[in-house]
């Protein structure tokens, strides 16, 4: 944007349709997210796609803060999209972007969460190809929401489901578990630890190929555990495939720091969420190579078995405790955490 | 939604991702918008889609009110996307909805927003596949923000675009001018007109269709002038063409009411929204069969020819009045009315 006294706050006019919006888009938008296709302008993007499947899915991004250790409101809402389509088996190619920025917000603020998504987008080797902006007046919304809607292509023959998860398969983490939900309550509540938790946010589509072509019809599932946490994605799963869900305590990576951050505020890791975990259920026989596969990446590399499917208890996800107890895992209740993605 | 306590506002917790998000989705979203593709619940929804060109839109509704005559921010956001779909030649296939829902509303309000998003959906055949529901606490939201996200399929050697207009073409709207941006203007200052102005909000696919049926290679270009009006959608299409558009006042559809309206507010229709009209832009052979087949339909029954292309002011939008001066159309500036959609 060139800077004019307009340009120090957003302003109504920015979501008008008009003069301010086109400038907004130009100046804005279109530098950072380059290409053909939204260079268009039209009502729609004109997208050439292979024959085959398509996955599509939606997100809206409304974090507060929208700049946290590890991240920003923008990457967040590449790699949230990005990842959806990744679980499912997807290579992301596709995102609209829309924003519904509060009038006020500063210009300066807005090119650093775009240009935090033109990069996000680029490692993602995915486009934003379409986009909206609106502007609501002081006070209708809290600085800045982003919806980003993506589609993907789901080669032939690759079929994920929960419904073919089978007892006797295996769970897998790609790492360690907390670390978004942590570090954004964290910087809320203005509290420091000695070793700084980060947010895990990170694209996971070259962690799913690399699932996936380790694994083939092996794989049966993936999941990223986001909002609710690892407890909560698991208890879908256990619903979904019909089958209980056998989870070992000890297995669960939690790093040290995030253990006792969530010790000191009397929350539990597990339902918190993660912006770059995978979880892959796969068939018993083709766990190593997939384990071997996800640790040579980096986003990867703690990858570890954390438990098992059960014939019993179908429908629920139990924890077997370090001193063999076993207790039910639910899904979340209430919200301790809200706008956390 | 089984009716308890917790029935009878939205909370947090309904966005948490936990157990009463999935009550939300299962009682009202997947109620609304039965669907085997959404009923499966997955992180994205997977489409098999025909060979060829996909058309890819978003769009962001923060309209207020929520509810005003003519419609609703449900009907609202699947109009809207339906129609820049269908303006870019596309079939409507499926939409994403996304919700950002502030803590304390209405569950009865949101039903009947879905209910409306339902009924707009069938009537312009697209199926809602896949969604998300943040929930913002009191005061980071106003009420209810919809996004909506559509793909639609473009039939083979079809081509649509500005770049196509040429001088010589005329332009067609589909109907008369202002009444959606009227009816919510009037509704938010609590104005009562003798003769109600109601929205427009309606889908055009069918009449897209009906156009494209009629005016085969002929249509060059289709816009819906939402945000901005028809004076912006104009610029739009003189800046994109690169040629002049000469427009007659006295050929302006624009009802009595609304002009009376306009007039007492010191607001120019051509600068209001429309949420369920067409331009046309079309070569002057197939202007006549183009008409007859608008004006078959209800959504299309006042089309009527505005104005042409011209060599000349290539860029600029003209207005010929009726004592024959011409001025020049500027688009919208500065934000005479927000959150008109």
């Amino acid at each position: 944007m060139k800077k004019t006294e307009q340009d120090e706050v957003i302003l109504l006019g920015h979501g008008s349709g008009g003069i301010l919006t086109h400038q907004l888009i130009k100046t804005v938008f279109q530098d950072a997210f380059e290409n053909a296709i939204l260079d268009e302008m039209l009502d729609a993007a004109l997208l050439n796609l292979p024959h085959g499947r398509i996955a599509f899915t939606t997100d809206s991004f409304v974090v507060d803060p929208v700049f946290f250790p590890g991240g920003d409101i923008g990457k967040l809402a590449i790699c949230g999209t990005v990842n959806d389509l990744a679980v499912s088996g997807a290579k992301p190619l596709y995102i609209s972007a829309a924003f519904i920025i509060e009038e006020g917000f500063p210009p300066s603020d807005l090119r650093r969460i775009v240009s935090s998504m033109r990069e996000t987008a680029l490692a993602a080797e995915v486009r934003v190809v379409t986009g909206d902006t609106k502007v609501v007046g002081r006070g209708s919304a809290d600085k800045i929401f982003i919806n980003t809607t993506g589609i993907g292509l789901v080669p032939e023959g690759r079929r994920l489901s929960p419904r073919r998860i089978q007892s006797g398969d295996v769970v897998i983490v790609s790492g360690s578990i907390g670390e978004h939900g942590l570090a954004i309550l964290a910087r809320r509540e203005g509290l420091s630890f000695t070793t700084p938790v980060v947010s895990d946010s990170t694209a996971l589509h070259r962690l799913a190929e690399a699932v996936l072509a380790a694994g083939g019809a092996g794989i049966k599932c993936m999941r990223d555990p986001t909002r609710g946490g690892l407890a909560t994605t698991l208890n879908e799963l256990a619903a979904q495939s019909g089958k209980g869900i056998l989870v070992q305590e000890e297995l669960l990576p939690i790093r040290r720091e995030v253990a006792g951050g969530c010790e000191m505020l009397g929350i539990d890791p597990l339902y918190l969420a993660n912006e770059g975990k995978l979880i892959v259920v796969a068939a018993p026989e083709a766990a190593p190579q997939v384990l071997e596969a996800m640790r040579s990446l980096p986003e990867g590399e703690a990858a570890v078995q954390i438990g098992r499917i059960i014939e019993d208890e179908p429908g629920l996800v139990l924890l077997e405790t370090e001193l063999g107890a076993t207790r039910i895992l639910t899904m979340l209740e209430g919200e301790p955490l809200p706008r956390i993605c």
